[in-house]
């Protein structure tokens, strides 16, 4: 199901993107059509792909282009470069379910793998706005919308069942990605793997005893057997902070190239992981001048709000918009009303287990795995980062294996202060 | 993903068949040369299919032709003529992953819908078996291995990811097939739909608990949402009594048109409801000569022995053929031996709470939904059969709503024998 370069694929350059796009006409002319008047900048700072941002004299845009392989392993770890193709059928799917939460598109190129997409400015990076300790009003409100209309919208609540199972078996296309996942996520971090890192000698012991902890490595792959077979909802699939582009009043999701169809805690959780990570990372940020107590608070809040936010979502959903085929308005009557609250209550305490197991999957990994993140990695001194990570995998540790008891979002809060919180 | 009939296909017929077949020159040689003395009889007594006993001098074959609508239903009910090829590529996986327990294949043509196969004789269907109140000493061991080799081996404990992806992909193309299992299943029993029917008046009070009955239609409508996204392996799809053939000391598995990748509950509940089924029917099928009280026991004795076979099995294969990406064996080790073996147990746990309720919701909708079996069917006086599908719709209620708190195969065949036994 994956595909390689194929005789139309060419890597793009500073130069040469000018030379694509110009023949574009909707994006040269929202550019402004003198070519001259543009500058081209490589902003890339992942690993999957090259991302150019153009400029003109009336406009900017990002193009967005895939790599056959995975950059910071250089060739010979190929990507397929299809991922580019989901990222676009995510894309669309997404700004007709979670409408102006997504960039724009502006011209798609599959054989070039290559997206041109709307330049969010003056947006920045969530993940380093956490780590500058800004707030951002709107942030849980948009994101628990988002997470509840992408996830209900891409369900059998919502779909037609036959229209479901055909992007269900075109998203399985994405395979390579998912793989990515299967591997970075649930297995790497679990054994003596080529590129895992650790803050060092300080972790050591802490990641022995992670290899030896066999409720922990159970809990783990439990949640990556549902991750194999629970197809609920069209995924983000890769919905950390590093994912959301964010003002004080806009916010938007960036990068679904791992889209597929999976349980819905794993969006979730990788968000709530992510503010998680950010609130214990903040005591590793905090300063003479400001000891980040308050914005710690923020973080929790945020955390706390989007679940809210996305349940009532869901249930407002549930209750106005379920045109599929589950729990149909000619058999569930006005009569049957306490009885499918209580069903959709069960489903949501169901998605709300999932998503603690994945956000602690997902906590974990970005200390002892392959990947970190600038939250933890911003710490030079590696002893207080060291320190933080600890309590990072001391929380995931707990969450994943208390998620069955853990009955709302705001026990998961209690747990995190518990925890979580620094000396 | 559907497909209708294509330019090169046409209906058989008992003369058209043998022009087929004669042409096929492994079937010719397998039915003897000459075709003046082969006989052709139709002898389907299904909804979906023609199929031709063809039989000659040196050997005989089943030529099973799909056909472009639902037989009982007239050309107005299309249904799509890719089952044939679902069916085709279903019996190839069984037979590699469960051997010998599948009719041979001799010849498959996609364009006509046709599967030649091997002619299973003196192999009669269970189902006709049960009702006749006969014993196969095999059948428990043989089904309850059949169920743990093909759900184990199409599974994610080992499958290659890639591989299995790829097969959900294509199998999600059974869309019409799975379409009828939803509608007749879930959906259809549980409102006035057209074709439903049951024996009338004797019926007519409890049809109406039923529509009315809030928890009974949530966990119903439970049972589908994970009919609908639990991808857990292969399925055959339809697995009733009337898809086994047996004699004395040999067991084939038959028909899997409906295979798709979902629960493993739903075809080990399949079983299931229809041995639970068989057992409440042998009350109307008992006579002055032959009370069948033995065979009753018998029947609950092979119901809890092919689960027994099924878990034992399906243990077996988790210990010594963990080929997939779940649980693999660089990251748990002897030490972690304990903690494997409670999430297998939790894994099978879930399992069978999942086949108790698909059980339930297969045994409720051959009493009231559109397509009846001919255990109840064969009991002539109305009030005798209304006794005993009281107590089917009964037991099925009292299974759905308990199947969290079942907790093994003896609990589900000691609650059978609380509500299902006759008085």
């Amino acid at each position: 199901m994956t595909e390689s370069a194929t005789d139309n694929y060419r890597t793009l350059s500073v130069d040469s993107v000018v030379d694509y796009l110009r023949s574009v006409e909707s994006v040269a002319s929202l550019l402004g059509d003198n070519v001259d008047d543009w500058s081209v900048n490589e902003i890339g700072d992942g690993n999957l792909n090259l991302v150019f941002l153009v400029q003109g004299p009336n406009g900017s845009v990002i193009a967005k282009q895939a790599l056959p392989y995975l950059r910071v392993r250089g060739e010979g770890w190929p990507l397929p470069l299809s991922r580019a193709f989901f990222e676009y059928e995510a894309l669309t799917r997404e700004e007709k379910r979670a409408e102006g939460m997504t960039p724009q598109v502006l011209h798609f190129d599959r054989d070039m793998a290559l997206t041109v997409m709307e330049f969010l400015s003056p947006h920045i990076i969530l993940r380093k706005g956490l780590v500058r300790g800004i707030q951002f009003p709107r942030l849980a409100n948009d994101l628990g919308l988002f997470l509840a209309r992408t996830l209900f919208r891409g369900s059998d609540f919502s779909m037609n069942a036959a229209d479901k199972r055909a992007d269900v078996a075109l998203f399985a296309g994405n395979d390579g990605l998912c793989a990515v996942t299967e591997a970075r996520v649930f297995t790497e971090p679990y054994f003596d793997a080529e590129l895992n890192r650790w803050t060092s000698p300080q972790l050591d012991e802490v990641v022995a005893g992670i290899r030896s902890d066999s409720m922990l490595k159970v809990a783990v792959h439990e949640m990556k057997t549902l991750f194999m077979s629970k197809s609920q909802s069209l995924l983000h699939g890769d919905l950390h902070s590093g994912s959301v582009m964010v003002t004080e009043d806009d916010t938007r999701v960036i990068d679904p190239e791992f889209a597929f169809y999976g349980p819905m805690g794993f969006d979730v959780g990788a968000l709530l992981g992510n503010y998680l990570l950010a609130y214990i990372a903040q005591s590793g940020q905090a300063t003479g001048d400001d000891d980040r107590i308050a914005y710690s608070n923020w973080i929790l809040k945020m955390a706390e709000e989007t679940w809210t936010t996305f349940e009532n979502e869901f249930r407002n959903l549930w209750h106005t918009e379920r045109t599929g085929e589950l729990f149909p308005s000619h058999i569930f009557g006005d009569d049957d009303a306490d009885a499918t609250e209580r069903a959709l209550t069960n489903y949501l305490k169901d998605v709300l287990e999932d998503s603690i197991g994945f956000a602690a999957a997902k906590m974990m990994r970005r200390v002892i795995g392959a990947a970190h993140v600038e939250d933890l990695e911003s710490i030079a001194d590696p002893d207080r980062r060291a320190e933080c990570e600890k309590r990072v995998l001391s929380l995931a540790r707990s969450l994943i294996l208390n998620r069955k008891e853990l009955s709302g979002a705001s026990d998961v809060i209690a747990l995190t202060r518990e925890i979580g919180a620094r000396d």
